[in-house]
């Protein structure tokens, strides 16, 4: 019967070149792609394919290529443990899902069978891959992985990648596989999450070892959307390749030529929207060509400059940095961004500042405050030429901008040109700049669900034995559930799997019988507003905690906010803490204000459980307000990044208005001080109030850190312990007589 | 329909007492319990019960006592996230079987409703607990928890406990669960692996804070089967306490008066059978009476002796030692026990050595060599009276003990007796002596199933692509895959889920591409034999290992032995592997024989992961022999256990004729040395030659640790560096001129 069906099938497509064959199963597949020849079509039955490892080895040719590809535009799942591999020639795979599952190897989409079989003028068009994630956090998996020449990846689309390895990467790993001319174009790369770790990039071609082959691929026409995985958006590391016509929507990061020469950077466009660490185009390495950029409202410094120019390692090995040569930055427009970095980098080992360079015709365009640029190293190797700004300012050199009243409209792409521009400076981008709607398919969506706290109903809950674990269990992503005052008696978890708020205008106590009050599971961010937790009844043994993460990897990043609460009792046995995070999981924020910590046996943030020193880190933004600490054995807060990796931003801390009152004495301190960081790149600590408490412990390891504590009163406790470069301190007061107020105005201490 | 069966059921069951009510779901058996009266029975029917949270609240009569029990025995099943409260009079428990998952609160069975509504009189019967665990390693849980008085668990089976946390306690922390006189008698302790932590006692009574109020529990008529969990089998921490007639069958632990006195330690049976730190009974705290006890086989010192008296602190507080006092041990025997230990435990802090305390008409009866006495104190505070011994050797007195040649014979129940017995010494159990048989129940098995190597088929694999993977994924426990030689190439992890031996005769080459070649997971055990394992082809970033555990808790412990095997090329990145552990792993044992390691950027065997510095550890006997280490960058070896807990044995290590070249130099190394040991208890290095080598470095922590280095060559190489007491070296060469042979008179380093 299923003969008929497949001979019936065949006839009625006698007007296509090749057969076309429906299957249905796994063995079907692989039966029909054997059987395949040039012309052929197989269509995967609509449904849901679990657990398929669909190895796509076949010969088409040029004219009549064989097709893989689904019964109906997403309509075809590829889910579980699954992966495609493809080799051989002139193949084409369309029209797939890869959803609800993960690879059982390290590359989803691998255009090799094997070492020896690769993939040349195979194209992948129309595939969607959508959170297509192993739940280990910094297990490396590569999404698309191009081996072999000409091939293309085109209308695809690349949806929330959350753990460690580049989405799409192209490989020069043999001779095979070099000068491959491949093609990458109108893709969407969507939401790409902070990923706290080097190994973050959306895109990259080549690697360091083979940086100084020629690859010539083309990445045009793709849109980034929000891809903040780490610095390097797109990582170039090999020679001659082209990336014209993107577009960067509010992406963390830069497209950056880190090895490899002779590349084309043209014609892109950078939209940051002045959300934090937005950045444009980097610089590395020789005869580097960046003309006909627009970039607008981006914001970051450093290695993240709307455009960098990097200082490079002389004689650099090849996985370091190989200094800027022959290089030009041309014709790009620059409206409100931050920072243009010049000689960034620059130390003892990146010694060699640019040369031969060109930097001319650019636009920098600021609504207010003068365009900022940074030097860090001696910039006579960079020529300057016919470059405008609108705003005085302190220039790189007199003679290479010129200080011109200009006038600004939108053109239909909303992009910012001159009005009267005789010296045609700027970018010109008519009919190139690549919008959402021109890539990735149509009939899948782009966007993902909202994860904002309170977005969901609010539910009442009363007092009593597990009524709020009850209530959480129960509850939507969003929800709000309002504690109506009590006592509260937890002997479950309470398991934090979704965005949620409890909160409490009345008087609510939570006390709990286990060793942790809240899990905030993978996908779980949690607020706490106006409770108290009470740890007296928890359970008799050390390490409790009020809130631990996942004890397993979490791919997701998750977000804690502590409002108006109060924690005490912390102290049935030793080193009790209040949050306790594991290792893999990452916060995006974590965010205390006018809260109490009153006998605490352990820490009470305790972010330091990354120890392999790979850069690796456990929060992204901390911040403490108007908060008290007291009587705490432990630290108050401790952070830890260790190693020397740059691709990240190591961390953001601010502490305002807190008081610490003995802190840090207990023997099982582990950091033996009151606030420990350590490898934390980027610090405020202010207008805060120390008594009896051990002292602030600061080392800084790797970049430009920047370390402030200023307007803080240290009474009977050490002074601030400082190790390596980028700290300064003012109005350091050591007696509560000698305290004046802070740089607010606003006493030290909380305010009331 | 269904309210005409109820009726229907209760008219038939008119002879009863009171009403039987049939229940076939969670709001059925709800509303039982909420209708019952004196001398109701309510019977859940044959099946599974999943998530079923049990609140058996109610109050029954001294005559008409209200019964929750299954409709048959051994057929009903409590499943998945399920518990049970008892709370109320006269309530009786009966023929549950909990199974397949583990309780979503800290007490799987607890004898409360919640801290006011306790349980009296009331029965658990004939209920089995079957690997109810959670999955996390470390978070404790206990299976039944007794509140309130006059309570009885008799008749039940504990089976496989594998996490942290007591078997079976008794608190007595309000004035309603004092003076308790709770009965436990019957049941079947079954086999429990060791923690390798504090909390893995079967038994407790009482918690040091509520040590010297009177629990008069009586426990009797028990058996305990290899309870291994840790140092206290059960642990005494209350007053007035009857322990009498258990079996101790292989138990690494013993009856332990931790705290509390006036205990009552009769007519005990511990079977000891040679295995390996087996103990008996350990007195603590006052007027203590250990009488008419057998014990044989044991082989335990220190805190694990036959029979210990510790040394106490002057005023101890309550969660020290309290000084043993008034205390009798007489009638005891003693048939083959290697250690009596006496004012054990005595150091800065234990000072206090036993007063007024007397041991009589013990009988010390070796086959072979004298019974040995270690004595670490002055012991003039025990009387020695009337004692026997059958071997001649030194004695704690000379008055105490007399030295008689006797004969014995075995009675019915196995154990040894004098035939001429005019002193009237040793212990007389006629009748006494508790079976298997006599505990538990009879319609559950009490053994699991075996879990050795080699037990299953032999499978040939044959070279080739996941060829290896393939074959474990259908592989059964016990089974042994033969790689047929050549190249087999993994790019999917090969994961090892049950007991599984890898072997070859053949050259058998094992590539792979990802992080990680085997990781075993929680129920794995893995034995690798005659294969080269080459890491070149693996991912490119740091922290590859050959071999890894779970990144999660295992519940289970592990063993890994490997034998004439290679390991090479183990550099791609940095910090490369051979076996990586994370934290919540315990390895039984991990064995390395004749085998090689070459060109390793990272540690081969690295144990470091349990930093919390609670007693915790990641492995119990490490045995390296004959293998060579050579070009490693990070630590041959590093194993860590931090804190001073005193309940675990803390790991034994050995190596014998190995050889170290060119180890421990690598800038990553983070424990600067070739073979890192921190807190690890017992440690022989030996007979092995270290040539270019970063030092050995010990550090050595709490209690009586025995660290002995002896016939081993350092050629340049750091002297052995020391940290803290217990260490001794013996030629210890640092020429290669000048080593000559080790103590087995073979050359230092390998032995072909």
């Amino acid at each position: 019967m299923r003969n008929l069906f497949y001979l019936f099938f065949i006839l009625i497509n006698v007007q296509a070149l090749g057969v076309e064959r429906l299957v249905k199963t796994d063995s079907e597949l692989k039966e029909a792609i054997n059987m395949a020849k040039p012309g052929d079509e197989i269509v995967l039955a609509n449904g849901v394919w679990n657990n398929t490892e669909i190895l796509f080895s076949a010969e088409g040719t040029e004219k009549k290529p064989i097709v893989l590809r689904a019964q109906e535009n997403g309509k075809v799942f590829i889910e579980k443990q699954s992966n495609l591999r493809i080799s051989g020639q002139y193949l084409i795979v369309k029209g797939l899902v890869f959803r609800n599952g993960f690879s059982p190897t390290s590359e989803l989409i691998s255009f090799k069978k094997d070492a020896k079989n690769l993939a040349y003028n195979c194209r992948l068009t129309e595939v969607v891959i959508d959170n297509f994630n192993g739940p280990e956090r910094y297990s490396p998996e590569a999404w698309v992985v191009l081996y072999g020449k000409n091939n293309r990846v085109d209308h695809c689309q690349f949806i929330d990648k959350r753990n460690q390895g580049v989405t799409l990467t192209v490989r020069l790993n043999s001779p095979e596989s070099v000068e491959n001319k491949h093609l990458i174009d109108h893709n969407y790369f969507g939401f790409r999450q902070n990923l706290g770790s080097n190994g973050g990039e959306t895109l990259r071609i080549g690697t360091s070892h083979y940086s100084m082959m020629n690859s010539q691929t083309i990445v045009e026409f793709n849109y980034f959307d929000r891809c903040d995985g780490e610095h390097e958006i797109i990582s170039n590391k090999s020679n001659q390749n082209t990336y014209r016509y993107n577009t960067f929507f509010e992406c963390q990061g830069t497209l950056t030529m880190r090895h490899g020469n002779e590349t084309l950077v043209e014609g892109n466009t950078f939209l940051g929207n002045g959300k934090a660490f937005t950045g444009g185009i980097r610089i590395i390495n020789e005869s580097q060509t960046v003309i006909n950029n627009y970039c607008e409202g981006l914001t970051g410094n450093r290695f993240r400059g709307a455009l960098t120019i990097m200082n490079g390692v002389p004689n650099s090995p090849l996985n370091r940095y190989v200094p800027v040569k022959n290089s030009v930055a041309s014709n790009n427009t620059f409206v409100n961004c931050s920072y243009i970095e010049l000689c960034a980098g620059s130390d003892a080992e990146r010694s060699q500042a640019p040369q031969s360079t060109t930097v001319e015709n650019n636009l920098f365009y600021q609504s207010q405050k003068a365009q900022q640029f940074g030097l860090y190293d001696d910039i006579s190797g960079i020529s300057f030429k016919n470059n405008l700004v609108n705003q005085k300012g302190k220039m790189p050199t007199e003679s290479g901008f010129k200080l011109t009243s200009v006038k600004a409209e939108r053109d239909a792409n909303g992009l910012l040109y001159l009005t009267n521009n005789p010296d045609n400076v700027g970018a010109k981008l008519e009919g190139k700049v690549t919008t959402r709607e021109i890539t990735g398919v149509s009939w899948y969506p782009k966007e993902k669900d909202s994860k904002a706290f309170g977005i969901g109903k609010v539910h009442d809950v009363p007092a009593g034995l597990n009524t709020l674990s009850d209530a959480v269990a129960k509850s939507k992503p969003g929800d709000i559930l309002n504690l109506t005052g009590g006592a509260y008696q937890q002997t479950k978890l309470v398991v934090i799997n979704h965005t949620l708020s409890i909160i409490s205008s009345k008087k609510s106590e939570i006390t709990y019988e286990n060793a942790v009050l809240f899990t905030i599971e993978n996908g779980g961010s949690l607020l706490l507003k106006g409770l108290t937790m009470d740890g007296r009844s928890s359970l008799d043994s050390p390490l409790n905690s009020v809130i631990s993460t996942s004890k397993y990897s979490m791919n997701q990043n998750y977000r804690l906010f502590i409002e108006d609460c109060e924690f005490k009792n912390l102290d049935v046995n030793h080193s009790f803490n209040v949050l306790k995070v594991a290792a893999s999981t990452f916060a995006d924020t974590i965010s205390v204000k006018n809260s109490l910590f009153k006998n605490v046996t352990g820490s009470v943030l305790l972010l330091d459980r990354e120890l392999d020193d790979i850069g690796i880190y456990n929060a992204e933004t901390v911040i403490i307000e108007n908060s008290v600490f007291e009587d705490v054995e432990g630290s108050a807060l401790s952070m830890y990044r260790g190693g020397s990796d740059e691709s990240t931003t190591a961390g953001f801390l601010e502490i305002n208005h807190c008081q610490f009152k003995n802190v840090g004495h207990g023997t099982k301190n582990p950091v033996n001080s009151s606030i420990n960081l350590w490898g934390i790149q980027n610090t405020e600590i202010k207008n805060s109030l120390f008594v009896d408490a051990k002292p602030i412990k600061i080392k800084l390891i790797v970049g430009e850190p920047s370390s402030v504590v200023h307007d803080i009163c240290l009474v009977n406790t050490g002074k601030i312990q400082v190790e390596g470069e980028g700290f300064s301190s003012q109005n350091i007061y050591e007696s509560a007589s000698s305290c004046v107020n802070g740089d607010d105005g606003k006493p030290l201490g909380i305010i009331k």
